[in-house]
């Protein structure tokens, strides 16, 4: 036996636990009676013991430093230069793994994380800017003290430390009250802190064997999502993906399968020519499927001469004006002509969560297959996507290899919970436990009420400039999502009469607003123009930070920047 | 104008900025000056300024806490109270963008550090266990007070706490120094400081306008690669993907998009039934192409009627053997077929950062395109992959969709710095941070010394075992990568006569033992079988916290544990 080898004698301290004292202390023994108590008692007591074990720990160290810093003033120079530490003749070789690395290593995460909160706190701060806008060329030139270039020699720890605060400095706050430019947008804490504990642990969702608390998260929320959609007990299967376009190409990929199971095979000659239909304004299925055998749905019934309809996509929640398709009436033709029903919920999935909205998505039960990001409406740090479907085995069916380097069948535990054949990818990286853990923190209550509270804010906005001088809406009616689009028209072009004219310098409104905005760093939202609509500002609101009085900062900062256009 | 903008004059302090003090400060005007001086200087000097900016904060919060703790000892209960954060009683919605969520907000973040920090520390310290190994249903019947269910309501952040310490203590230590499971091991300091901020930033890689800075990493970081894959000027194009499997499918899109560009638009009915060329033991090309249509290298040269051989992967690093292909002699095939060469150097890419090992990918540089893994071989933390292509402008025209509601040509800036057209994903995260930080810290020979120093390792076990007693080596001669791939025979199965009994038990040891290993913790390595190869162990050697001393105790715990098999 190698000596090396810890002792796994069940009296020792757990080498994998944190926070424990040496064996014999009170907290040790107490917890040790703790642990023979029912599971939720017995963890009250341990936390509790916990707590207050950490709280001596810091007490003691406390009283050290005390009793130094008042009793020994001339010295303190000298002793803050031996704690503080001088990163500017360290370099990364000194780290961990390096020996006596650990200081060194404590002491440098510790300064990173002091410019991550500095930066946290000035983030949720209106005082501080948006971003601190400059052009590539400027930011390609180096600024002060940043230089994005790569050399062959190392760089020493402090400027490895300057070069994390200029990230930071010259990026864009998307988690800041005022960032509306995003689907995406906002910076939650406790996701934050699974993101955090995600890198530490580094690992893959590829087998349970090095994965195996996240393989069974992702498990549970998974089941827990197809409850929410309303199939039956949660039945069915899934996988967490890279993406919405991703998602909506393993639904395009099984949808396939399922049907014409040889094309893994034998590929695409051993099926008739496909046929796809999705709605007009729907970005994210496009990549899977070529422009020509796209279909846009008010378009369907026309035939293609020896075409196979294979596939709707129904979207539930559009990039642009956050429109649900009638998903009901589209279950309806798909049941009748065989075809395999997709929602893509991507951006508007999050609405199931809310009792209010989710009559929104009504007939979603229906589908063969999901695509919902959680990185979207529900706040989630990107990234954080699922495909949801509801057949078992036709996903592992679709993408398995069964190769023998990837998975051994004579492992000593459960292999099904191996999630590997079923995923396109090899490295998987884990994208569940931030999730999972807002999940934990929020309740599903709390999804709920921050998706209320979004609807709610656009629908402020939408009231707010419905009838509000200078506004234009861009479709009628409410919106369905927090998608709020519409036209700002400057004094100087709002009596103009209509025409090609007035539509030209419309057009070059919202382009002249951005930048403006982008430039004074005090906002950022999104415009585009729409098939034969001139560009439109597109107010999206998914920022849990968001109030109303940010609202009206909006607008209030687009009638100033737009002034005098 | 809004009240609530932030004032734009250039006498503020930058509101953007982190640590720094209000104005009129030494700190502010010494460092005005050194702004005046030359870029390397003045860094240099506000780095000193602003290391002694912090001390001195530090000192005076020091300063503070003593005087209350010796001056006023018996209110010490309270006085911690109220620092001391109960987290029992608090709950995700107290936390920022919560009114007077600053302060718990910074303790929680803080809380959450201190184990990440402990886990790390644990992490390299052998006498740490690999894992604490527990079967699913085990996790799934809860441990104690670890609850993987979600619910309804919310838990308090204490509980938060209690679930982020079991989430890692029922983990799996990827950066363990005797962890050689997978291709991807270890745990760079630098790398995850870069995944802490990356988590922080929460942003996309779409377009410039919300990613600047990171958007030009990615650039100036696949240029750096291109150079030294060999490409005159480091010219070309590319992106960073999920994984290599994403990475090599869109090396067969470009591929089939510059033969046959029409399948963009009309579908594989616009292209003739082609063909792929791979080596046997690759992986990550499987996905992207039927089976039917993938013939092995070995067979080159047959003809099937009808189709068009479009389309060779050469292997660089092959997942289990780590073998080459040979580079050159496969380019001279392409260039007289005219064939797409693509070289799949997910495993072994990183050995050009090598000037030892390069050789090994000779030929690359007429490569179309390369896969290159960095969260492999060069130790930077899931997920880092890339796709080089040596032609530019293949990439957007494969994959651009060119749609005005995801790229505006008329913003401010230079928006050929916009990446989201030549994704297939909308939402793409960033996952160059980490692999820029990590390549500003070591210098390109840091790499170098990673690399040399995993084939030193490799090297050092290869030659250990190759004549040792009961082991015996799945192929000839030295290992081109660091994979070493060996058969251990227990003492009961060494002397037996070759044949079908031997071979099946031989079969068994591997998994038992891995089984064993798992139990203990102690030291986690792979195994498979391979076409008619009953089940090796694969040893690869990728973590940089490794010694002779683990690869010692590898092979001493192989035969602890099979010694009575």
């Amino acid at each position: 036996m190698a000596a090396s080898a810890p002792s796994s004698s069940g009296n020792e301290p757990d080498p994998n636990s944190t926070n424990l004292r040496p064996p014999g202390s009170s907290y040790d023994a107490w917890c040790g009676v703790a642990h023979g108590c029912s599971r939720k008692l017995g963890m009250k007591i341990c936390g509790f013991l916990q707590k207050n074990n950490n709280l001596e720990e810091k007490i003691s160290s406390f009283k050290e430093r005390s009793s130094k810093d008042l009793l020994d003033n001339s010295d303190r120079d000298s002793r803050f230069r031996r704690t503080e530490t001088d990163f500017s003749n360290l370099f990364a070789r000194d780290l961990l793994p390096a020996k006596n690395g650990e200081e060194p290593t404590m002491q440098f995460l510790l300064e990173v994380v002091d410019i991550l909160t500095n930066y946290v706190r000035k983030t949720f701060d209106r005082s501080t800017k948006v971003l601190d806008f400059h052009h590539p060329h400027q930011l390609l030139e180096g600024m002060e003290g940043f230089n994005l270039e790569l050399s062959d020699q190392p760089e020493s720890l402090e400027q490895i430390l300057v070069d994390c605060r200029d990230t930071l400095k010259y990026g864009v706050r998307t988690g800041h009250p005022r960032f509306f430019n995003q689907l995406s947008t906002g910076l939650d804490i406790i996701g934050l802190s699974g993101e955090w504990l995600t890198s530490t642990a580094n690992t893959n969702m590829f087998t349970y064997e090095i994965a195996p608390v996240f393989v069974l998260m992702e498990q549970l929320t998974l089941k827990k999502m197809r409850e929410i959609i309303g199939w039956p007990d949660g039945e069915g299967d899934g996988i967490f993906s890279p993406g919405g376009a991703i998602s909506n190409m393993y639904s395009v990929m099984i949808a396939r399968y399922k049907f014409f199971p040889e094309v893994k095979t034998k590929g695409m000659t051993a099926a008739p020519r496909l046929v796809l239909f999705t709605s007009e304004h729907v970005s994210l299925i496009q990549h899977s499927f070529p422009q020509q055998n796209r279909l846009h749905i008010q378009s369907h019934g026309v035939c293609l001469q020896g075409c196979v309809p294979m596939f709707v996509n129904a979207t539930a929640g559009s990039t642009v004006y956050g429109a649900f398709d009638p998903i009901h009436e589209i279950a309806d033709i798909c049941e009748k002509y065989n075809m395999w029903l997709h929602v893509d919920g991507a951006w508007g999935g999050g609405l199931l969560m809310s009792r209010k909205h989710r009559h929104k998505l009504c007939g979603v039960e229906r589908a063969n297959s999901v695509t919902w990001n959680p990185h979207k409406m529900m706040g989630v740090p990107l990234q954080c996507s699922a495909i949801l479907v509801r057949e078992r085995g036709v996903l592992s069916g679709c993408n398995s290899m069964c190769a023998g380097y990837l998975f051994q069948p004579d492992k000593q535990y459960d292999v099904s919970y191996d999630t590997g054949d079923k995923a396109i990818q090899c490295g998987r990286h884990v994208d569940i436990f931030k999730f999972w853990l807002m999940w934990k923190a929020k309740g599903t209550i709390g999804f709920e009420q921050h998706i209320d509270k979004c609807l709610d804010l656009s629908h402020y906005l939408y009231t707010k400039i419905k009838g509000r001088k200078g506004y234009q809406m861009v479709f009628d009616g409410e919106p369905q999502h927090t998608n709020v689009c519409f036209w700002y028209l400057p004094p100087g072009i709002r009596d103009m009469p209509d025409g090609q004219e007035k539509r030209e310098k419309l057009h070059k409104v919202a382009p002249k607003i951005k930048a403006l905005m982008m430039e004074s760093g005090t906002t950022m939202v999104g415009y585009q123009p729409q098939g034969d609509k001139v560009n439109f500002f597109r107010m999206v609101i998914s920022n849990p930070a968001a109030t109303r009085s940010d609202i009206d900062f909006l607008t209030d900062e687009i009638e100033r920047l737009g002034q005098d256009l």
